[in-house]
């Protein structure tokens, strides 16, 4: 039992020490890139050793891999988690776009939203960091596409409307209004995106 | 007469090389960003020294300063002469942005867009490369705008369109159109945007 405490308690710490070092690895990534991401500076950056942060994620890869998994966890916990709270369809869908919005404003991470700069950065690559990213995107378009088909179904929405255009024409003023207020430090884009939204979504 | 035969010869040598490395450098640029982009690494790929490299363009700054400049040039052929050469106003825009998803979808550069990369790589760091990829973008979202302007001056489009907004709109359905394709291996996003923009155009 003293030797499983021991056990336990040592896990423990280790889980406490790897979610502090992957949300300054998901930060970095966030402004850097996934290939801007290195076991030297994430040691740097957290005061740890190399050897310990190699401890607790490997190489490189598996780095890189676990930041993009702690990136979706806290993603999800933004965005998607406020809009399941709420009934409604065409408001589940207003909540999903709003908390989106105010994610990428409030800059959870750093660099804006980490998904729209892992897959800009890795779109034309190859390997199973990019498989990673683009599987993360695809679950997030499938979910505004899944949330669009709801709020039809619930006679909340045009009963012509094309569910996965409809997604695609959101996710590309999300990501649109995300990149243009980092590259012009501008609230703007923010503006318009809203605007576009508001018309599109009735 | 001679010497200055001699120096032109060899100004024109030196250009004609700047040019062949460079169009290796936006492809390069445009899959591993231009941080990706490394005197050792264009060297290697043009089979020239990096003292070559290096008396071609200088400091790594300048190199991706250069980079920007040429893929500035290569989208104003591909994308803005075609529209500057049709008259109507409505066309023109048309015009444009069928040249812009041509010019996209045929990967004019390796990796998609240039400009959308290197956005997205720089939009959350600092320094002179950022600003130049932003002013770029700039010049680019205007020249929309301005388009956008002329088709309504000539009663081709709504009066009551605004056209910054309608400029941001057809950018982000632009923009992720690129993305997407990339990240999906798809050309699914090109249909979306197309379809998109054939009713915001009307």
């Amino acid at each position: 039992m003293a030797t499983m405490t021991t056990i336990d308690g040592r896990r423990a710490r280790g889980d406490s020490s790897r979610r502090a070092v992957m949300r300054v690895a998901v930060d970095i990534a966030s402004v850097e890139g996934l290939e801007g991401l290195s076991i030297g500076g994430l040691a740097a950056e957290t005061s740890m050793s190399k050897g310990g942060v190699v401890a607790l994620f490997g190489t490189k890869e598996q780095l890189q891999l676990a930041t993009v998994a702690a990136a979706s966890e806290i993603f999800v916990a933004n965005v998607v988690t406020p809009a399941l709270e709420v009934k409604g369809g065409r408001e589940r869908l207003t909540v999903l776009v709003d908390a989106w919005l105010r994610y990428s404003e409030t800059r959870v991470f750093t660099g804006g939203c980490f998904f729209a700069a892992a897959s800009a950065e890795l779109g034309s690559q190859r390997g199973p960091v990019r498989d990673a990213v683009a599987d993360a995107m695809r679950e997030w378009q499938q979910f505004v596409r899944r949330t669009v088909e709801r709020a039809v179904a619930r006679g909340e929405l045009d009963q012509a409307t094309d569910a996965a255009q409809l997604a695609f024409e959101i996710t590309a003023l999300l990501d649109s209004a995300n990149d243009m207020s980092l590259l012009f430090d501008s609230a703007e884009p923010y503006a318009r995106a809203r605007t576009a939204l508001a018309r599109l979504l009735g």
